[in-house]
């Protein structure tokens, strides 16, 4: 049986924020979310790590978390009404897990980067060591500041050192405890009741359970960056620039193309296709998917959307909306509400789609709005053309066939059919529906009046 | 008394500039407006550093540098007209202070990046140590190519070796000058007319006082960092870096949070409330004030403007304007000249705003442009809707009351004046005022030539 | 005699790509491209080291790299049938070569930071040194997993260990080969058939010439990154990076302003005046030139055109263009098509221009489309203005006189000719010619229903 605390009770006073800790966001969703995908990778992988219990031990903002993680039925919450420490947490879990046996993995709620696999090898270690008590400990470049965990050959910890109290050959040591750890917990169930507050701040300290349990293992984590804990916005950045590394790399890896990768940002339920190209300063969000040989940027966001191959999107925003194949996409287009644009379009600057479904080969190449329009195949929308859907009250729809034209800073006023082949007149307000082959115009006939303005372009008789 | 000079005399050749090398524009101000900041913020700290006098040693360009500070009567311009080193600039001081006694703080005009707090201790330790004299000092990771300052267990500086003169061991020392002093004037008064050009670049070098003064001592910066000087332009790109480095982690301390904050970029004289959000690619400058929810980005630029709780910018462009709460406001708006958008109003794509002041909860939701406009409340101005302000001589006022409506490419002639509850029909040319709840029309009639075209879109009977 | 030798028949399979690895693209260039630099510039310096024969060794998708060279005749295409290691690629040669004397310098297609001066210093070393084989060696910071070349005093080579092989002292050494020689051809060619696969890879090493050869030399690399091999997207990215800071740095030290260099791309082949100010996210392409005093962006993409000195062009893109001084464009404008700005032009948000021209002092200065116009000097073109220049066929030209003024929402249907100073009314549709100093109207009269709504916006009487 094995069971995962998670620590989330934190007020995270540093983040100057009225939320709990954890429910900082970091790309997208909260650091717990991140946090309970490490239980729920382990539970899938092909181990026998199932995680039989999941508990995560709230206490700030109790009501704010619980509500957060409301859809998850498997998460058990346990409340620590006041912060005594993370032996007053961890004390917190002798009722809920009275009858348990087994391995208890206590996380942090501020550690998102921390990987399932490595929480995979800490467990297979401590399984294998048959230890009490095993802590993922890491190798940091510069540990100034943390306590030093001290090990012999066989990596049984023998000492904890705080740093104020090493000497100058102990602080040579690199090696410093995650604060993540695996328990066998009928032994941690012992030993809890067992904790003072007999320290510097007065609180009870999870570590000093290591004095009434043997044996105590240490386990180094691979990559130290792993355990960064998140404090304060600065560190909530570097995780973010962190994970995205991680994202962008990977796909790197799968063969899409990045310019100025740095710039770029993808969130994980992204997809992309071999052969996509990145350019700088573009943001995919979502359930986003970019086939093959698309290329978005620079400077553009994609937003639960679908790009279809070879497409090109420039200086663009689009959200929630498809694309198909072909298509040629800005500078400076935005595609929402659900449109559909169809193969070889052309969207051009200052057009906006919004509910806007476009058959293949069509147009809107200039200063447009089409919102709750049915377009077919290869009509040509004329450079100001605006599709009056908004009566101030609701929204009409407006259908244009296959073939058709409209002229440039025509209003389409819904709701409005117009046939195939129809062409509207430049400048024309279409109230009432047109059949196909039709001309239809709506303006008025040219006045000049010749000789009416002296060089300073003053009228000549006022 | 505490007096402090600039060295700001210098071409700065490297720059590649007509301007004098203190005139380059860091982060929107000269490189001799930020070292100035260094005297101004020791005489408001809450200290007995009290700057008497203000001196700036200009040469090149010196009326350019004098024009451009010529708003600061607190200064006093002294003016080397050869430069024949930095010993030689610090004599042009024998005459300007010849009654001053006291302390003298020597710094260089191309050292933006000083803290006032550094010089601050550099001065109390001075004072503390009655020095002669006070080198501020850094110990740098790679030394190569400066002198090394070598001290005595109590600071004492014993000699000074350029990097060619040290053998192996002394190469070791990693502690350099930063050319920033401290002295006690009347022993530097003394020294001064000593100096010769007794030296391979024949130039009277400020160092060289150092001979004929007791005691000489150093104090170490904390952060070698801020003793950076600036020659060319690469290097200031690293000193802007570093200012926003300083500008974003303050604010993320305070509970802004930035995504991809390498970058943003925030000027000194922006205010944000806590839980703000900065998307990437994004710019505050000016006098900007961003309050708390407010979401900014990505890739957008503000300036001198507020924008109220909540909000959210994408993509946009805000100028010298004033925006409410809960507004959305973008992609690809344009809202400058002294606008006023009033709460929960909507600001949506190609819409320009100038000098237009928008009631609450109206719209502009597409490629419109609300010039010298006073619009009220829950007003919806429909796509394509233009206000006519120019006549090609002068701008004119349109006036548009609450809850009226403007149709598609619209376009209302100033000065025009619409009341409460009008509706401006699609398409229509408003040239005259329109009273409260009337609908206006200014278009023509429909007219539809029914099998006008064949199949291939072309005139059947041409 | 000098001959260079480039090897290009991998696949590189990291790069999940279908293209030959020497065809990925970096920076609008294919490695190959890059690399083939090197020989070009190698023959242009003034020295004696004109390269008489430039051999590509193809193999994976050879058609493709001889098809991307196809402009080049100074390339012999050297076919490696199966690729069974560099020693078999460079077996190849054996009959190209049969005739030839003197030196042949081998590169290798995947590294394009390799400098032409490098290869220099490589080939003189090797002559001066009466060298039968010269290896341009590198000292790695972190030389793990790399082979160690071991010299004597004079730098000649005695060991060559693989990383595995060596022990704890070898392992200290740093110096790796580059995989870029220097060969006596005579002496080579007569190593070459002694190769054996009598090693792990069973492959043909290059490297296995050495024990037929005397004596061989290294020489170190000043610059460690030049040798950087690319393999995958990751590196690609990497390598454009340092690519870019080369290129950025160039400029810096020219004269050139940039705010945040590391969020701005510069193509080789674009030109800056010294004094232009670069804005970040700025991206500038093609056969672009930029003029003294310029500023450019945030956030604009410039490709083939060329700015005016002291034009700011903000949140822009501008393709294949020419701006005259003094203008100011953007934020939002997309200036294209062989247009033509003249002098202290506006062009302002939401403008699109295609293949337009504008004389001096012209402003289109909101949400206008201006395509294959001739417009003069002093036009005011007014919001909304559209020149209706495609009938569904073919594109028609726009020419608008002097000093003349386009009202709002205004239609110029073309093909169409205004005179100078012309005044065309808002909302005008002008299908027909104007003559000089005439007012044009096409608009009907408004026509104001009043009392025609109640308090709700609802019509009074349905």
């Amino acid at each position: 049986m094995l069971a995962v605390a998670v620590l989330a009770a934190g007020k995270g006073t540093r983040m100057k924020s009225t939320l709990p800790k954890v429910l900082q966001q970091l790309g997208g969703r909260s650091l717990i979310e991140r946090v309970l995908d490490i239980p729920d990778a382990l539970s899938v992988q092909p181990t026998d790590l199932y995680v039989d219990r999941k508990l995560v031990i709230v206490g700030y903002g109790s009501d704010l978390v619980r509500q957060t993680l409301s859809d998850r039925t498997d998460i058990e919450f346990v409340e620590q009404a006041q912060q005594l420490g993370t032996g007053h947490a961890i004390q917190q879990l002798i009722e809920p897990l009275a009858d348990f046996s087994g391995d208890l993995v206590v996380l942090t709620g501020d550690t998102p980067l921390l990987r399932p696999e490595t929480v995979q090898n800490l467990i297979a270690f401590h399984q294998k060591q048959g230890a009490a008590a095993t802590v993922l400990t890491a190798m940091l470049s510069d540990p100034t500041g943390y306590g030093r965990v001290f090990c012999n050959q066989a990596m049984q910890i023998e000492r904890i050192i705080e740093h104020r109290d090493c000497n100058t050959a102990q602080r040579q040591n690199r090696r410093v405890s995650t604060g993540v750890y695996c328990f066998r917990w009928s032994d941690l169930a012992q030993a809890l009741p067992k904790l003072t507050t007999d320290n510097d701040q007065k609180e009870y300290y999870l570590t000093q359970v290591f004095d009434f349990m043997q044996p105590v293992m240490a386990v180094d984590i691979d990559d130290y960056e792993e355990s960064f804990g998140i404090n304060d916005r600065i560190q909530l950045a570097h995780a973010y620039q962190v994970l995205q590394t991680r994202t962008r790399e990977k796909w790197m890896r799968e063969g899409v193309t990045m310019i100025l990768p740095e710039t770029i940002t993808i969130e994980d339920t992204v997809e992309l296709a071999p052969n996509v190209v990145l350019e700088p300063h573009t943001h995919l969000r979502g359930n986003t998917r970019i086939a093959s040989g698309a290329q978005i940027g620079p400077s553009s966001l994609i937003t639960n959307s679908e790009i279809g191959e070879n497409c090109r999107v420039v200086f663009s925003v689009v959200e929630d909306s498809q694309i198909g194949a072909d298509c040629r996409v800005g500078p400076y287009a935005h595609i929402r509400g659900e449109s559909h644009v169809g193969d070889r379009c052309r969207i051009g600057n200052f057009v906006e789609l919004k509910k806007a479904h476009l058959g293949d080969r069509t147009n809107a190449a200039h200063l447009s709005y089409l919102g709750d329009a049915k377009i077919g195949n290869r009509v040509n929308i004329g450079a100001g053309t605006i599709t009056a859907n908004y009566d101030g009250f609701q929204k009409h729809q407006t259908t244009i066939g296959d073939r058709s034209k409209t002229g440039s800073n025509s209003v389409l006023v819904a709701p409005i059919t117009l046939g195939e082949n129809v062409n509207v007149a430049a400048g024309s307000i279409v109230t009432g529906n047109i059949e196909a082959n039709s001309l239809a115009i709506a303006r008025s006939r040219q006045v000049v009046k010749p000789d009416y303005y002296d060089e300073q372009g003053r009228k000549k008789n006022p």
